[in-house]
């Protein structure tokens, strides 16, 4: 695809809010990025234009039939003066693996992640300043056709649309409890929970909403044909420390390739830490800690990179570990990611891509 | 709830299209009825409005976490002059149970049914005329909170919107050939399957997909975790007639609850055939086509009433079934159906509501 893309410009910029008053995707930017789709066409008319309402017709087959799928990722601004991006070419990877899985034609990943960028580039301002925050990207692509039969559509639109993020955690990390959830299942072989598609996330509130209430932060959640073996963590992937070998549930096909997740194996490589991606029962990840062994939980993910697990319940049983403290590979593993990350730490892996010179 | 059912009248009114040429699901009448939640007044604001597009920020969570659901029923022209509708109590309850599970606001039920007979009697003259047509009825929700954050929305629209559909079959039913998924799966117990949220049609796209490839008209779906026991046919329940039997896989957890099938077992026990909903196994039915048992397969839903199945392939092996005919009591059945949803036969279930004096 060598595609011209078009520039709208808005009348009046946006008043950008402030740093601590941030939050996660309450503020979006001046512009986004939209491409739209039709069967005759193929992808077309990719432009960056103001941030604004879109218009759909009550029969467009997203609101019937959920073909919605999006990615998510994050700009960095640096100590040194650069935006930069975290491995987004995995992101656009899984982006067209989501395609493919939900029926959605592919997307050109070089064009997407140029025209990505080139928008970062207009945008450059929006990224914020200060310890823990970024640029939220949100790829996003859904069915517009206005057909109620059941089939995939023939007209798509793509969005990229830019919101400016606070600290996950304020200033530092915070080991959260977790509930093993036994009811409810977000996904299994054979269906869709290795993709990145809305009806995932709708799926998952239910069991959600449960853990709130019990005063559970996130949940477990198990594999669906037995009940029996971890998968992930809310919207995180998730990593053991036991008797000083970290394990994390190996990708089934029911467990979603997290970026983080696979940074994370390659990082524990490099400092020749053992790693293994295996299937783990929750029964042995219990056992290990009647043994003393487990040494550290946490979850992976583009949101909070790295999260600490302090406390797990399963079946009535409480288990806290390394006494509701951050673990020191947590915290390491967060230091080096969040390092690389903004430009403060050597970058071995090349996982650092720069975009834009921006204002220190 | 005891609210005022607004109405905004349109400029002028669309044409309608000629019988034979509307399919399903492409043309839309002149209004809707809408409704607005928001978590502070509940659901508030109904009104009957001009059918016409919708405009949605691009941060609504429908887009990005998939809470959208549905229903859908129909609207007849009898007879002897009146429109009427089949069983929608049910529809109405099977709303709130999909509200419930995927954490939507429940809906005042007779309130919205009281208020879809409203709009069905604004727009009764869209109620086609001929053998096979009605007015299809969609009821939809879908999150509109401009919100990046994984939770339930706390805005949503309710919206139902009406398309006059032509006959599925033509002037007769035709059995069609079905092939049995094992690569893919719809639905798993603990997961959404047993409600009709929309990601569960986006789901089914991949498979239904191959089998279009394959030369098959739809997909037997197996349960997902032992990949063995039949679950239902492409978006309808299935039934097979086996040694004059009738079996119909039970609700489990993961199988929809059509309110066909519902209505296709009351008349089977109405006319003392016998009728049982137990788990039945692929396997269990290829013996009985072995046996020379397997007298009769058909779907049974809204859209088609009843499909008779001609030709079932698993694992490379085809069976035909009654020498690919449509089966006396498949054509028994929706005749019946068909016969009491037009106002043509008795209807000792009481299954039928009027709705509106129409034109004959």
């Amino acid at each position: 695809m060598n595609q011209e893309i078009s520039f709208i410009q808005r009348e009046a910029l946006k008043e950008k809010p402030a740093t601590d008053s941030l939050g996660f995707g309450k503020y979006f930017t001046d512009y986004m990025l939209v491409m739209d789709y039709h069967s005759e066409n193929g992808w077309y008319n990719p432009r960056i234009t103001p941030y604004e309402a879109l218009t759909l017709e009550p029969s467009a087959m997203v609101f019937h039939y959920g073909q919605a799928i999006f990615e998510g990722m994050k700009a960095y601004r640096t100590a040194d003066g650069t935006a930069q991006l975290f491995r987004p070419e995995k992101n656009m990877k899984r982006l067209n693996d989501t395609c493919d899985r939900m029926c959605i034609p592919q997307i050109d990943e070089d064009f997407l992640l140029s025209a990505i960028k080139q928008l970062i580039f207009t945008e450059k301002d929006w990224i914020p300043q200060g310890e823990g925050t970024s640029l939220y990207i949100r790829p996003f692509i859904i069915a517009t056709e206005a057909y109620l039969g059941v089939r995939p559509a023939k007209e798509y639109k793509l969005f990229v649309i830019l919101s400016p993020s606070g600290a996950y955690y304020g200033s530092q990390l915070n080991p959260v409890k977790i509930y093993v959830e036994e009811q409810y299942v977000r996904a299994v072989i054979g269906g869709v929970g290795h993709v990145k598609n809305a009806g995932n996330y709708a799926a998952s509130l239910k069991a959600q909403e449960k853990a709130d209430r019990l005063g559970y932060a996130q949940i477990l959640w198990l594999d669906a044909k037995e009940n029996k073996y971890v998968e992930e963590v809310g919207s995180m992937n998730i990593f053991f420390k036991i008797n000083g070998e970290v394990v994390t549930p190996k990708l089934t096909g029911s467990i979603l390739p997290g970026v983080t997740r696979d940074s994370v194996i390659q990082l524990l490589k490099h400092w020749n830490i053992p790693v293994r991606e295996e299937r783990i029962s929750i029964e042995e990840v219990f056992a290990a800690h009647e043994r003393g062994e487990l040494e550290e939980v946490f979850g992976a993910g583009t949101a909070a990179v790295i999260s600490p697990v302090g406390e797990l319940t399963w079946n009535d049983k409480t288990i806290v570990i390394n006494d509701n403290q951050i673990g020191h590979l947590s915290q390491d593993i967060y230091d080096e990611m969040t390092g690389i990350q903004l430009g403060k730490k050597e970058d071995p892996f090349n996982w650092t891509v720069k975009v834009a010179q921006v204002e220190v």
